[in-house]
């Protein structure tokens, strides 16, 4: 797919940028934050609700769907853009990211990572052969290549084998990708940057697999337990020498704030399932940081969560209404702090966007970002 | 409310019928099923689910919301419909059946039942004048007198007791009802028979009941264990008793062949934790009796679980799917088995009108009842 990332404006303060993906399943806008669908569903939402939301592109996730259900039966009903009732873009993690976090007993070998399922003990491998042939199965519009991730803190010389590794694997899963024919239909497969906490290692990972020429690239190894200046400091050692024509990806992150000082340093896409998965414990974000609704404040609060906010939640809903649903155990509870939050964070994209359009993406996102670190660090004292 | 019932059609061949009732929220079309709300949400859906399967009118409950969130808080802001963001008609039961079900200690008193809460032990108190202040906090279109539910099987004394003492509580209800302005206002209270297994307490206290002129009736007592057929002979019991020009409500009921089988013995409205309950264990209602999608033959099945049928669930997901988020966990599991069985009861009731107004219900009632009991006596098989 030639052309598929038009980069539409780069900032003239910082080194955020507007741009645009083409995928098979349409257009994504960039900057542009992806819900989290790990199992085949974004927990607790219907794919309409994603659409009503503005979500553009979702996450599918290799190790948990070769698991269960397995990748062959979703290929046998179709892939899973069918599979999950989602027609818009899904990007596909690789699994190597879960091999190395979940599961147990690994073996890492030339060919790939042998490992244990974190569900029954099954004895299971994942290779470049292995993630590219299951992402294929499921029908990704943007696949990942497999990677070998340290840890946090890791040794220079064990990260520089992970590096040299993790080029390896990705040049393997690039040569599959063309003679599957799976690059030539117009799928995108995207490289994944190492090195962590070594700028000279992330730079040569970089430059490295930017010769390749892959439709995409990201940022990995960050939001491995470092604290946040550390990955702010990664992400700043890698982005300078990612493609410039190229979409960028931080994998995994992060908090509202976080999203636009990533911007600012000129990654594109993110994914994170904090803001799902905290709304599912009661906890939803405002521009003035997060709120927890379990506090017994928010009891006879007839307001919304954020006022004005033009989503289902905060269009219909008190802050007293969802209190009582999460005291009474209630799965809708769930899915209506999911819909604020998923909605909050795209929106946030939005604005970004926006702004970056008007050419004031700099003053805004510091204020905006003074704002909520301002209300978050109130709320704390 | 003059005239709030409107009954359009009797069968000819049943004692079927086709009704319109006028609440404050709106028109419910007779036969109708009111899926439940218990503690203020129809559990896993959000109220543009419930308008999407059709829903006309849902269940409120005093006994629950009144111990959490409670009653004066909901009054506060605005009442159930506001709190709950449904603008539709909700009916609230009077809590009288929880009372006797749930709760524990129960000391009958001739104002009412002191009890303990089964949440946290604390003494409370419902009677005539609680249930209906509460239900006028709520805000409710059809309140519930509250009534003395007797157990299956019992004594034909304590029965006698037991309906003795509800006419009374519902004279009183009723009474509070006009002097509270609430009957005025165009709410409606429903008075409920009851008689267990004894067919003349049954017709006594229809008839009494019947003379204090109440908006509509309800049959209760029903469904607190006893087997189906001794069920279906006490709603016969007393529907022949029950004014004519009111709305006849049996409480608590049941499957959907029992739907239909009360439909042709003249009773206009149903509610029924069964189809909610049962989804979020993976069992969905089809034409041919119940499938319990957790079952290792739906696994690679692309189709719906029932083809054709005009709900989001069956337009969208195959039954491999729905399979798949029950295996992992899901929470959507539950929210689209949840619009599926509930669009089947609206379904059926819609179903059931165009029926009588075509003038066939009596021969298509008999006919769907035989495939559903058909298809899922094989299945048992």
């Amino acid at each position: 797919m030639p052309d598929h990332f038009q980069l539409l404006k780069t900032d003239t303060v910082t080194a955020a940028r507007r741009g645009r993906l083409r995928t098979l399943h349409g257009v994504i806008e960039t900057p542009i934050f992806m819900p989290v669908g790990t199992q085949g569903t974004v927990k607790s939402l219907t794919p309409a609700h994603l659409r009503e939301i503005g979500a553009q592109v979702i996450l599918g996730n290799t190790y948990h769907l070769n698991l269960r259900p397995s990748s062959e039966l979703i290929a046998e009903l179709g892939g899973l853009h069918k599979f999950m009732g989602w027609d818009g873009p899904i990007l596909t993690d690789s699994g190597g990211f879960q091999v190395f976090s979940l599961a147990k007993l690994r073996d890492i070998r030339e060919d790939g990572v042998a490992f244990s399922s974190h569900l029954d003990g099954a004895k299971l491998f994942l290779g470049p052969k292995e993630v590219m042939a299951i992402q294929r199965n499921l029908g990704s519009d943007i696949a990942m290549v497999i990677d070998e991730c340290p840890p946090w803190p890791c040794e220079r010389d064990a990260c520089a084998q992970a590096v040299a590794r993790s080029y390896r694997w990705a040049k393997q899963c690039r040569e599959l990708a063309v003679e599957s024919g799976f690059l030539g239909a117009g799928h995108h497969v995207f490289a994944i940057v190492q090195g962590s906490t070594f700028d000279d290692l992330r730079r040569e990972a970089a430059e490295s697999l930017a010769a390749l020429d892959f439709p995409g690239y990201a940022v990995g190894g960050v939001s491995v337990g470092e604290p946040e200046p550390e990955m702010l400091k990664q992400v700043a050692a890698t982005t300078p020498f990612m493609p410039a024509d190229k979409p960028r990806y931080a994998m995994g992150l992060g908090t509202p704030p976080q999203l636009l000082k990533m911007i600012a340093l000129g990654v594109d896409m993110f994914d994170c399932v904090l803001p799902s998965r905290v709304a599912r414990n009661g906890l939803v974000f405002t521009p003035d940081g997060p709120i927890n609704l379990k506090n017994e404040k928010h009891r006879n609060d007839p307001g919304p969560i954020v006022e004005g906010l033009d989503n289902y939640t905060c269009r219909n809903f008190s802050r007293a209404y969802l209190r009582h649903l999460i005291a009474a155990g209630e799965m809708l509870a769930a899915t209506l702090c999911t819909i604020h939050n998923l909605h909050f964070y795209l929106d946030l994209m939005a604005q970004a966007r926006a702004h970056l359009e008007a050419g004031d993406f700099a003053t805004w996102h510091r204020a905006w970002v003074e704002r909520y670190e301002t209300g978050a660090a109130a709320r704390v004292a």
